[in-house]
């Protein structure tokens, strides 16, 4: 038996989001389909996370354990050509028998993406939120500031979050002026549920001048949802990348 | 009665093409039906010219006549609310009754984008081939040169072209190298079925040294589609631009 680590991509538009459900088209019933075909034996994948309906990946890593003789780096390569256009098996390797895609994971980037013209882009509509306003990145950038340490992140999680630890360690959140549009990245040790949804919804209304940046201290202290900006739309949200030590990345 | 200059976007994946087909999901279907229902009046559509099932476009420009007294700035804002997310109307403006968007047209670009990476880009899957080969940009821009210029096209259309005269004048012809792949773009009067997609199959092939650039005349002088390169998928198509004189454009 070994571990294998799957580094893929998706365009999550046409998925009921990452975790297999009765019925619906998920990230993890088309990677188990195919690779329970490619190993000829039944596969059971574990993802660094779930991402929502509609939300993308650059870099979800996943893992799962197999008896196939397959060269472990070849198999993204035959998946490849398995798998539905939307989903693309980047790479693949053996990992340690320790490695646990979410249990290892140290950090995740993930990235918001916003579209800024008058018309939206037709290219890059499944990908960014089409917010044709103008923000004050000054602003956006005080109060990403203030997000940026250890907290309690109640007021900008969904209220339906089940965990009861809400403090997490954002590492590094930017505000980036792109053509066209922008994009907020955050950096943490983990997020909870909505959270960079939340998130871009509070920094945006920053940009907008409805919340002042110094207020984003007395949000976060009132551990209450209400107090923070709207959920934004999946669409504009990407998981760019998942961290793990150097050991486990072997 | 006034006549109406439209700049519409699309991402032709899920088209049938622009053209009107019974039964068929088109661009000018959905342009038409839209506009017919906005305008209140039966609204027939003439676009610069009809791109195949796939193609997508930046800036096709379209005519049609109206007696609405809708303002023409305005009809390209509403519609964006009306029309389905893979097409963007981008702007709408009145124009002289002279005006006509294929007979008025002076020049057209294309670009043909290739993804060049070993696995392919979720996020431009759409709107790029995927070639995971080497090329030498030094070979295709030699063979570029020789297509600039007036010449008979018939080797690079389609041997179903249906029209009898095939010179037409090549203005630019570039490559471009791009971040994981790279772009042909293309400047001409006018062009034949299929001719882009095959001008960059053919393109292509140089740079693969499956073709010598010199060839390229010879190519030509045959007026024999079977001398040339094959004809490259629809997706990494886009039409670019359409260019009129200054007093067409108002």
């Amino acid at each position: 038996m070994k571990k294998i680590k799957l580094h893929i991509s998706y365009d999550g538009t046409d998925f009921s989001g990452f975790q297999r459900q009765p019925g619906q088209r998920t990230i993890q019933a088309e990677l188990e389909n195919a690779l329970t075909a490619l190993m000829r034996e039944k596969i059971e994948i574990h993802g660094s996370g779930r991402t929502d309906a509609g939300v993308h990946a650059q870099g979800q890593i996943c893992h799962f354990v197999t008896s196939s003789p397959i060269p472990a780096e070849k198999i993204a390569y035959i998946l490849r050509n398995m798998l539905p256009r939307d989903i693309v098996a980047v790479s693949s390797e053996e990992v340690p028998s320790d490695f646990h895609a979410r249990k290892s994971a140290h950090w995740k980037t993930y990235r918001y993406q916003i579209d800024t013209r008058c018309a939206p882009d037709v290219f890059s509509r499944r990908y960014r939120t089409h917010l044709p306003y103008a923000v004050d990145f000054q602003a956006m950038r005080e109060a990403a500031g203030y997000l940026v340490g250890t907290h309690d992140f109640t007021s900008l999680c969904s209220a339906k979050t089940q965990v009861e630890d809400r403090v997490r360690t954002i590492y590094r959140c930017e505000v980036i002026e792109e053509e066209h549009g922008y994009a907020i990245e955050v950096t943490g040790s983990g997020f909870l549920y909505n959270m960079v949804r939340i998130l871009a919804g509070t920094l945006v209304e920053v940009g907008r001048k409805h919340i002042d940046p110094k207020a984003i201290s007395v949000i976060l202290a009132a551990r209450d949802r209400t107090k923070a900006g709207p959920t934004f739309p999946p669409e504009g949200l990407v998981l760019m990348e998942v961290g793990y030590t150097p050991w486990n990345n072997m």
